[in-house]
């Protein structure tokens, strides 16, 4: 017999769970590591319809934008299609257009494009840096939601410093929390960092 | 204005999260460390009908299950009191009657009792065996939810017995995961095993 886990099957799972509890259509998110697009695709879901709702999809790789918008393109209509931004970018930084305090949810996946170069992890000053940017953007009660892979070494280091990096956010600001599996040693872990609601 | 996180506002929100989303209507559940009553008044809205549903609450202190009993009295009715048993034994063992595989959900809070006396806190290694116990209950997809309190010695002791404990389980029966908070100092952690669907 198949063994299961019906609570949570992946981090995927949990990581989609945590986006749906925050997130409603006509919000603004961002995808900051698009990869090929599956999380990408989540968020349009989540937030997209005819007339309203965007989602930014960024990544620094022209094979990840390219993979997304085919993606993309099979699973949506060109109505909600035209609702998503698609730019290639440093996910240090962010499109001049995003303006303070108007995203709800900015997601990333870190480690390599799947089925790319694994040389092209994301490097910490860059995601730290990235996520300095990403507070400024959020709404308040906004969501930063952070996939992180300490099953390889730059992964492991990745992790250790953003854990240390949110554990001193104030607490009156900022609400962090670490979600890790404890008996699966490659498996992801999930790093939120949520804006208060009593915050500009 | 109010500081406030609208995702999870504390330890004991994310832990009912899970706990309503792995429980319903009919199910049999154990409260092991009862306290004022609190979580055990939460898990009988949870499981209990007229007919159907059973919740198991202990506590090795006689305070304890007093309180749980005038507390539940004041919120169920005499019939869904009936579907009620309350216990006074040490957590390390549960009541014969408890059938092997019959439990959907057992929950400890570890620590002292609130407003009682300090120096009853749980016990490491009555926890340990009590978690061996509590495994063989379990029905297959069943949980063992158990928050600990690092903020105070012997709770963080026992919090990293634990980790190590759910470390080394085996990750085709069991799902171990954690949840802690980055940033407070004081904060409570949630640590979840669940039981394989496809394991007798």
């Amino acid at each position: 017999m198949r063994h299961s886990f019906p609570l949570f099957q992946s981090h995927l799972d949990l990581a989609h769970h945590y986006w749906q509890q925050n997130v409603q259509i006509g919000d603004r998110v961002i995808d900051a590591t698009c990869g090929n697009g599956h999380d990408t695709l989540k968020l349009c879901q989540l937030t997209l319809s005819i007339d309203k709702g965007k989602v930014y999809a960024i990544d620094i790789q022209s094979q990840a934008i390219e993979s997304t918008r085919i993606f993309l393109g099979t699973h949506l209509s060109l109505d909600l299609m035209k609702r998503v931004e698609l730019q290639q970018y440093c996910h240090s930084s962010f499109p001049d257009a995003i303006l303070p305090g108007s995203i709800k949810l900015i997601v990333y996946n870190l480690g390599y494009l799947p089925g790319g170069n694994k040389a092209h992890t994301t490097q910490l000053e860059t995601t730290l840096k990235s996520l300095n940017q990403a507070q400024k953007l959020l709404t308040q009660g906004g969501i930063i939601s952070v996939t992180c892979y300490p099953g390889h070494p730059e992964g492991a280091k990745e992790q250790e410093a953003l854990v240390a990096y949110a554990s001193h956010l104030s607490p009156r600001e900022w609400s962090c929390c670490q979600h890790v599996w404890l008996n699966r040693s490659q498996a992801p872990s999930l790093l939120l960092i949520q804006k208060s609601m009593g915050m500009k």
